[in-house]
């Protein structure tokens, strides 16, 4: 492996005089958020301060931070502890094609999918040009298949596809088709997506579908992938049963979307139907490569070209902005703070537009199987906590269900809520449905911050028309501790630009954490031994 | 409020000396569930001990509970905690009417709406027989939708119902058709939900819909939800926009279920069109009343009866089986145990089944707004952690996503795998599909108990034929902890009878942890700030 030069933080953060003086602050015992909000309100400087401070925007989007439980001086040890972990320097190697992936010898350069026609990249000139050229063949076929120029073995044209892929091979797509519907939803083609082997999944997709109209895009990053395997030969079946017997009659129905073009080959893909990526594009961030193929078919060319560049744009602001200013680096560092200071095991994504329904479950992966290690990149057993677990999903309807938890439960969860300005709904009323939901947004967001203490409890209920004895035995069963620290995220609409700024505000956001933990966000040994034992299990009797 | 009497458990279970037995026993450090398999596997009574006890049969399904981290004394002090704790007098005091939900001073009697023709049941014959009729009506008008009797304005017959509902209103029948999609994919008339009140979540599922054809079931227990009422008030907007104008024209096109008919029948519902349930229904455990309509539609009122039986058998088995064999009360104790023993903060959802993946939702929200609580029923702050936070999703898309961080994260995070024995999709291979899902359940349920210890990972490692320097630099990346706790429910297929089995199993398993907990499981007073403050927004100038 090639070592770094000068050599990069690889062991825990808490030799750093820094980390020593947030655990400091923290022991020191925080004001309660509904005492930080009064301040800001009441402070003579509003544009200085804590106030200022947490407010950010990057590449169209707008950050609210103000809800974090941090103080000017917790914010600027922050600071210093993304400057002793050289977070920059480590940002910096990736962009060079560094080995960064140390436990596979690998680089990491996604950014490098969405740079376009970037002057001097850092990963070299023959790079881009190789990635533009895939990037231009992937489109044209996603242009043919919409245009209807790209026809069945029976000379139709194509109505339906059918994406096969699991885990980064389904997520990144089916999020941002999802997220998309106001242009997916007039798509000449409609893209489907299956990714659990369970025979229904493929199934209740399969039944309404013409097979003599249908695609199949099979995505596995080696090929070998037995889930999407698995999927893949039941799809050929399923075309053999509805008259496409031969390989001939077969192919125009099926692509490949891979890193081992040799082994689709094998498999009988034609190499004008196989579109690759590479070994230093790992499954979680390649939407942005080929895997993206079912979101441009979804949206089309040009719209796949605005995602690549809200992409870059939050790149460019990550690279350029100072670290103070510099958004996710702040959403990095405010969750090292909840996290590692606060104790707080877990992270809430609330993304209020339903149209985000599938971001939760995005970074989930992101996240998890980024972050969820616990050795540090030197081979030390971590001794800090690293990634928290990130769960969630739409927001008013987790009102409804698991916010009572939030509110009243025995857990500090800090939430990360998602709301879009502009709405853009062919529906009469669709500007009461988006107050509805703006008003339910702001109202959570407060409510989780400041909380009702006992004596606003009790005035309450006193003023509800409940006699003293009653109001003494309710009190407690309705009072909030609020004091959960959250954020807000404003997307101006939900374009291709805003969505594909958003996902890399997490991606960078993942990569701060893990550089300031010493950890390596780009390996996923964690998944191997479940296979290895299935493999035995294949082998040997199954145990009960 | 009714007092109970004998005076009931409500305060923290810390006074219990079983408690503190336990303390002394998580204290004494838990062998690795490596070596409790081991010992289980050479055990000379196989049938006795610990991996017979943790193995049990209830109303057809079977749970194997072997891959928890307790052994037989543990065992004996969590079932001497449900005795210290009167688990089965609170379940009794619940049969019987009294006001468990005592913040509410209501009733909980959900197990009545699933009863049938019980004989002598413990809230009377005359409750029995108002739940029957109500039964009876919404039943005859699910068959009347699926025969093509239900006519709309125009004559025509329905294809279409859309469920306005949110979170105890959507939840459960949205969970229950997906589940039964064997059965729901053939109905004569398809079922949507939409539960959140952003306009996509509306538009999307109108967008194809003939309105002359639709019928749309407005849910709410109180009739006031702002969402719901969003929806609907959208709903007839759209009849509107499509020549429906008239109330009259309206009419057939619209049912309510509500616990308030007289609010509904203020917004102009026809009252043969609106159907009931009762305060004492709570709203996440409303699956069994009226609100399970759209489920009725779906599959029919007499496999809408089969899933009755299967909730009523799992009661049965609940109220009757002993401590020792009774399998809600044993998960009870294993969470217990994991939760305040083990302190592990949250617990993962896994069913393997495609058609569960909306289970994890819905126990979500059954779990986490029953034990979501910090209060003591006295009024005591807890003195205990509660319930934890539910998370998760269909098993196989985890393995490929977040199980990273199960395996190697700094997390515990105890499991429930669901498995479905038998399949029945018409696939030609479907016998594959399910014997790769079948594996992979298997597998990550031994891998994350086992794990794989440094000399086994180095051995591997050698194996693999890397040089030994390589092999040390590596192994701390690729060595698995495992010991996470973990338990496997087994359906014999996805039938009604199974899912009301598994739903009941959940339910009792909350509520026989609240009642070791001493908090009231029935409330949801957290729900309450959020409205409160987007009341006061709506009124004021909205804060930034």
């Amino acid at each position: 492996m090639t070592s770094f030069n000068p050599p990069l933080p690889a062991a825990a953060p808490t030799r750093h005089p820094s980390w020593q003086r947030l655990q400091a602050l923290a022991a020191q015992g925080q004001l309660h958020l509904r005492e930080l909000l009064r301040a800001d309100a009441s402070s003579p400087s509003p544009n200085t301060g804590r106030s200022q401070r947490l407010q950010l925007q990057a590449a169209g989007l707008r950050l609210d931070a103000r809800h974090q439980a941090v103080t000017p001086e917790v914010l600027d040890a922050l600071l210093e502890l993304a400057a002793d972990c050289q977070v920059g320097t480590q940002a910096q190697a990736l962009c060079r094609g560094e080995p960064v992936n140390s436990t596979e010898g690998r680089a990491v350069l996604h950014p490098a999918l969405r740079a376009g026609a970037m002057p001097n990249p850092p990963w070299g000139a023959e790079l881009a040009q190789r990635i533009e050229s895939e990037l231009g063949r992937f489109l044209a076929a996603a242009e043919r298949l919409r245009s209807g120029h790209w026809l069945g073995h029976s000379g139709q044209r194509i109505t339906d596809v059918v994406n096969l892929g699991i885990g980064g091979s389904d997520l990144g797509p089916r999020m941002a088709v999802a997220a998309l519907e106001s242009l997916a939803c007039n798509a000449p083609v409609r893209v489907h997506f299956v990714s659990n082997p369970d025979a229904w999944a493929l199934h209740r997709v399969l039944r309404p579908l013409d097979a003599a109209r249908t695609v199949f895009i099979v995505q596995s990053k080696t090929f070998t992938t037995q889930e999407t395997l698995t999927l893949a030969a039941s799809a050929r079946r399923w075309l053999h049963g509805h008259g496409l017997q031969t390989p001939a009659q077969q192919a125009p129905h099926l692509i490949a979307v891979t890193a081992a073009p040799a082994m689709a080959a094998q498999q009988g893909y034609r190499s004008d139907h196989t579109f690759g990526f590479w070994d230093w594009v790992g499954g979680r961030y390649s939407v942005w490569s080929a895997i993206g193929l079912p979101l441009a078919i979804a949206i089309g060319a040009q719209a796949f070209r605005e995602f690549l560049r809200g992409g870059h744009a939050m790149d460019q602001h990550f690279w350029t902005a100072d670290a103070a200013h510099n958004m996710p680096l702040l959403m990095a560092l405010l969750g090292i703070w909840n996290r590692n200071f606060l104790h707080c095991p877990t992270h809430l994504l609330a993304p209020y537009p339903s149209r985000l329904d599938a971001f939760t479950r995005f970074v989930q992966q992101l996240d998890m199987e980024s972050n969820g290690k616990s050795t540090h990149l030197n081979g030390d057993a971590a001794q800090v906590s690293t990634g928290p677990i990130v769960w969630g999903g739409l927001g008013i309807d987790g009102q409804h269900a698991y916010f009572q938890l939030l509110h009243q439960g025995c857990h500090r969860v800090p939430v990360d809520f998602i709301g879009v300005e502009q709405e853009d709904t062919p529906l009469p009323l669709a500007a009461e449905h988006h107050r509805v939901v703006l008003l339910n947004l702001r109202a959570q967001a407060l409510a989780l911050a400041v909380g009702r203490d006992r004596a606003d409890t009790e005035a309450e209920l006193r003023a509800s028309g409940l006699s003293e004895p009653q109001v003494q035995a309710l009190w407690p069963h309705r009072r909030f501790a609020g004091n959960v620290p959250n954020s807000t995220l404003w997307l101006p609409a939900l374009t291709p630009h805003a969505l594909g700024a958003l996902v890399a505000l997490y991606e960078h956001k993942v990569f701060c954490q893990a550089a300031i933990w010493g950890i390596n966000a780009y390996d996923q040994w964690g998944v191997e031994l479940g296979k290895t034992l299935a493999k035995a299990m294949e082998q040997g009797p199954a145990p009960a």
